[in-house]
């Protein structure tokens, strides 16, 4: 017996493969009209399956949040790989032995302390780094503003000692507090500004810094223009999520990640739907809670995939998830009875892939392949 | 080289092995004492080590939260286990495989669908199975009034099936939501007296009922007196957690589970300290907002393990957290400089280890050794 929605080990991660190409469709297709390059952040599905659809729509290298990633993704064939997430010198000589083995590995950095530990390493194992400076443009998490001379004084050290200065790159993190075509316009267009005038500050001091890199998705999806900029990144839009619906976009029939859950209960006085899709399936992101709409562990959905109107995943404990209606009273017991198949919606994709071994993607014909995601560093 | 904590890749977890085993002692002695058998639920550590230590500390066997760990801890060489989910008909067959290869697994529901399913593949089968029924003893989320009808209808139809009729089970779930020794006492109490008054009812009514399974950690901990109970489940104990600490059933100096993690960046005017624990690493359970003292993502500790007074992980991205003391103003950048290692204690134990493919079990030598975890279903 070939496995199907109805019969799949719940919970199980479903993606809807063809909701899936037509996100890396559209994001490509946005790169392609704004001129720039496109470099997929992959730490949200941590898949090959994925990363490969998003290297044949176009991509031309990715972006991956952890060395693991980059050692897979290698070993996959993808050679031109940016590890984004500021470098560890404990972690150099992983990085190193990547590099050696061809990997055209990106590093980044945001500090005089992390580009000397660059520098030293290189020197001291005939090691070739090639490195972004992280810059800050929303006062979000990490880097260096513009227009603070430490930019400066990072880029110099890198240049003299010897390790490629590859270029600036910046994330726009603020963009996921944001609801308004407007203001997500605006913020990209910060993003923007902010990086090529770090890039041109570098340029002014007599030094090089060719690649100017930007984006999450909100602000990749919102931006009018990216004059100046080279690539972009952006992660989440491969599955899309309820935080990025109510970030206003994407819409209901783009989200292509949802988790498949079994009824096991019910407590018919409280209106509640035992499910077996508790926060180790869901994940604890509760991304929602502070947006317009908060939608609880989840939006609830038939077996086939449709939301059904104010159902909502409530609450949750390890492995138990408590479905119920925002409002409308409803005989829980007849209309969802114990082995009844239900999808949840997740808040945050990232998060609620992080909790499975692998997904099951589902073709529109209905058949399932099970498809395996990185877990660890 | 072997691997110490300022050598191992970061982020990790943490075990610290002479906590765990005191933490395991105070239970079973705890169990002991009140005249019960202790059953520790394993889906805190997905362990088998853990399990092992628990099981020669004087455990009667498991419980477990997935089929996976019923199948991980069998393969293992423990029988006596429990699946404490209501379980789905679409897993009987599963849970069948497992005790007709010999393990002892008992199973549990709170309905007559449950019931009459468990019955049902019993018969076309030639199956057996042994069942507890599950009891609401504090409205928190699963089970049967002690006193509802359905619990004796429930009883019947496994009792007349076929089914053996183990017991009944509760979970005070209710606890996590308690902070003082009196109302945890008091709770505790509730769980005994709802689930002894549901064993009697169906005892009442001429059926077996042989087992009076109840416990949470904080009851556990709390309970005074347990007439009539068989045998105690509880799980975080074993590491404990910041949302322990809060309710009040342990100290700082027991919590056996961190993060270790490296400090990659600062925002030195604002106070941010950047590590490489994000929520990736910590998990997105904020257990301890809705408590009397919010630890946001966890306290920072010193990589000897001793707390950091007011330092704690403030905020979290997937691989990025930012730590900041509450209110102490101090020179992160001189304090902790790029490539200082920290550790933190986490919100949920078993949140976040759910995040790591396996634990780094520290004992008091400073010698380090993997442990695995399980991960999925």
């Amino acid at each position: 017996m070939s496995a199907s929605l109805e019969t799949l080990n719940t919970p199980a991660a479903i993606i809807d493969v063809a909701r899936m190409h037509r996100n890396i469709a559209r994001m490509q297709a946005r790169a392609d009209r704004l001129g720039v390059r496109l470099r997929p952040h992959v730490k949200t599905s941590k898949c090959l399956q994925v990363a490969r659809a998003q290297i044949a729509a176009g991509a031309s290298g990715i972006t991956v949040s952890t060395l693991r990633e980059a050692e897979a993704f290698f070993a996959d064939g993808i050679t031109d790989i940016l590890y984004a997430v500021a470098m560890a010198p404990s972690k150099l000589d992983q990085a190193w032995a990547l590099r050696r083995r061809g990997c055209s590995l990106k590093i980044i950095t945001d500090s005089v302390l992390g580009a000397q530990a660059m520098v030293d390493f290189a020197r001291s194992h005939r090691a070739s780094f090639e490195v972004y400076i992280e810059i800050d443009s929303d006062h979000h998490r990490s880097g260096v503003r513009s227009d603070d001379p430490l930019l400066i004084e990072i880029a110099k050290v890198l240049h003299d000692g010897g390790v490629t200065l590859v270029g600036v790159l910046t994330h726009a993190g603020e963009s996921y507090k944001l609801d308004t075509p407007q203001a997500l316009q605006a913020l990209a267009e910060v993003e923007r500004r902010e990086c090529v005038a770090a890039a041109q500050a570098i340029r002014a001091a007599g030094l090089p810094c060719p690649e100017v890199s930007v984006g999450s998705t909100p602000t990749a999806l919102s931006a009018a223009d990216l004059a100046g900029v080279t690539e972009l990144r952006a992660g989440v839009y491969v599955f899309f999520d309820l935080v990025m619906l109510n970030i206003g976009v994407c819409a209901m029939p783009e989200l292509a990640l949802s988790v498949l859950t079994t009824v096991i209960g019910h407590q018919p006085q409280k209106g509640w739907i035992i499910t077996d899709s508790g926060w180790m399936a869901m994940s604890r992101d509760r991304g929602t809670q502070s947006q317009a709409r908060d939608f609880g562990y989840g939006q609830v959905c038939a077996a086939d995939g449709t939301p059904i109107e104010g159902l909502l995943l409530s609450s949750t404990n390890q492995e138990h998830g408590v479905a119920s209606h925002e409002s409308v009273e409803c005989d829980v017991l007849e209309r969802y009875p114990i082995g009844t198949r239900l999808r949840i919606l997740p808040n945050h994709a990232c998060a609620t892939g992080a909790q499975f071994p692998g997904y099951e993607a589902l073709e529109e014909d209905g058949s399932l392949r099970r498809w395996g995601r990185l877990h660890g560093w």
